[in-house]
């Protein structure tokens, strides 16, 4: 009797610099423009997947944060087909069905792009499976386009590609987590009753409506992907934080072109956008960028020499509720000293009232999908939902 | 001795429906791109001038909404200049002095282009006094861009224009006040503590660096001018109000795409946006089109026949606080009937928290600047400040 295969895996949330917005094909998620971002560390977000590959399975189950979902999901099954595809056609186990269990050990509540370090570590996990050593980042792509920047470390490119079947649709790495050690990010989770528009439906009206959208894909992003991996590979904080925040703003920019309009960003945003700006203009020089995704929870990039500083003004002006202070700052531990009394004195009118913020993950770029653990063994019994 | 001159006029504020952002000179407020605005009703909301213009005045003097200003203000003085060059050479009040007084009859916390209509109803004025019959747009134009517009009653273009020194830069009537009467305004006076930040700035930073815009003037908006002027000819609501909305969204995507980005809506402003659309939804067709200047309060456009149902659809979603319920309508009287249960019930999602608004003005598309009174007189004694 054959030995049932199991991998438990890990892969990053990722945020991009220079947004993917708007696909060229739905189907195969060809996106119009390039895009870069960056991995976050592991040990603070991430997405795990334990898959069992047996002979003994009757049918191939995926549990999804303790859910059993149902498996005939077109992207799961596009990834689950293209996977085999790629392996050697001798393999035993392709013919074996899979027990999946994919987990967050984010909250989801945070809107953060759980889909994306899901899809990325579902397909790193199958690579495991079925002994793939290809770059795998076209595949995670067909399940969440922005999940094959999560199947690298460090700062990732996706090109658009330029053919029809988006062979050529892939991500590399720019450079690894440690080519710029002092990189750090904060993301500060706002409390929203609103829910957010779909980005998927987004994204599509977008394409439909917005011609800035077209405009900003062809004449405009092109040049920024360039001034990027140059800012990134020369470890320019200035010219990356300043094409950070206009590309952040230029993709809500064509939210709002968007017919009916899709807004991300809420007061709470609008007053952290507000703040980077001030601080900057405070240091004399950019010290701080913010990014947003399709949420009003903001992503800033900042050296370390400065997190204190700027956490402590944030606390300052977005005062967390008393009864939430104890699970408040998440990730890396932050020491908080005295603030400077000039830079809080300065932003007195920003000072918003208590609770805007629900909490705050101190991070950084971290490396790619690895692997936990890795066996083959005699499965005792019928499987339920696998433990990692 | 020579009688004085005075003169008191009435110039209507204007509400763009194809918005002006961007000037291709500072100097001669030249914009680049066509705009169209409705002039509203002088019943409502208006700026008021009188002028007295006496051989006896040792000096100009200009209050504003009863403070004494600076003369020396740079607008103010091309202003008379270009007045005083259009005039007969001969005319001899052109050697006197001037006292000037000009009021709004909105408050200001209103946030609504004051000083389109107040620079308007002052060239008006000064027509008056000089005794000038042309086109006097393009003057009220470099007193304050957009003030050219409110020259004129009813629906109205202003053309960019393509000479350098703009003679050709002046606004006309595309249709009179009485070509669309079933045309309603609803402003949504938003209460907003922030300050926003002035649009002169906004446009120039806007200007400098957002690609958007220039793409925007010279591809997007020529069209949109001419679908517009078409839409109104053929009081066309369905295509008008699209297009109204459309453009609304595209002027605030551009502030957005500005570094550092204008913010001019908030989430009210957000509100509204998505509950004018829901609104439409639910009729099956668009009844209702929003439109927002460089502030967060609404401009509804719509007709006669659906205002009693929309504002009590605003009453539901924007619950006034009660203690400023006698001064909450302002403008032509609403009659308010029960509220449709399944629209009503269909919105309580949308629903805020009482004061969100700070009131709101019914109106409609109105005449042009008016003359109110006028005479020769000797004057008694040395001038304060007019009286109207």
């Amino acid at each position: 009797m054959n030995k049932a295969k199991i991998v438990t895996c890990q892969a990053p949330v990722n945020i991009a610099v220079i947004k993917y917005w708007g696909k060229r094909n739905d189907e195969l998620i060809l996106p119009i423009n390039d895009s870069i971002s960056a991995s976050l560390c592991l040990d603070h977000m991430c997405a795990k997947t334990t898959i069992i590959a047996s002979p003994d399975f009757k049918e191939t189950k995926f549990w999804l944060n303790g859910e059993l979902q149902p498996t005939d999901n077109r992207r799961l099954q596009n990834c689950l087909k293209e996977m085999k595809k790629r392996a050697n056609s001798n393999l035993e186990c392709l013919k074996w069905h899979l027990n999946i269990c994919s987990e967050n050990n984010f909250p989801t509540a945070a809107g953060l792009a759980s889909s994306a370090a899901g899809y990325a570590c579902l397909v790193y996990a199958l690579s495991q499976i079925y002994e793939i050593k290809t770059n795998i980042s076209s595949i995670a792509r067909i399940g969440s386009g922005s999940a094959c920047r999560s199947v690298f470390g460090g700062w990732v490119r996706w090109y658009k590609g330029e053919t029809y079947e988006g062979s050529d649709s892939v991500a590399e790495q720019v450079a690894p987590e440690t080519h710029w050690p002092e990189m750090r990010v904060l993301i500060l989770v706002v409390d929203d009753q609103k829910k957010t528009y779909s980005s998927t439906s987004g994204m599509k009206t977008s394409v439909e409506t917005s011609e800035f959208l077209q405009y900003r894909a062809a004449k405009i992003v092109p040049q920024r992907i360039e001034d990027m991996v140059d800012a990134i590979k020369n470890k320019n904080f200035q010219k990356f934080a300043q094409l950070t925040m206009q590309d952040s703003n230029q993709f809500h920019s064509v939210c709002l072109d968007t017919y009916p309009p899709c807004f991300y960003l809420n007061d709470t945003s609008r007053t952290i956008i507000e703040l980077v700006h001030h601080y900057n203009q405070f240091k004399g020089e950019i010290k701080v960028a913010y990014t947003f995704d399709a949420g009003p929870n903001a992503c800033l990039y900042l050296l370390e020499e400065n997190v204190s500083e700027v956490v402590e003004m944030i606390n300052y002006v977005f005062p967390p509720k008393p009864t939430i202070m104890s699970n408040y700052f998440k990730g890396i531990d932050i020491s908080i000293t005295t603030p400077d009394e000039k830079l809080i004195s300065s932003v007195s009118n920003f000072q918003q009232t208590e609770g805007k913020l629900k909490y705050i993950i101190y991070t950084k770029v971290g490396r790619g999908p690895r692997v936990l653990e890795k066996s083959e063994e005699h499965l005792l019994t019928e499987s339920g939902m696998p433990k990692h």
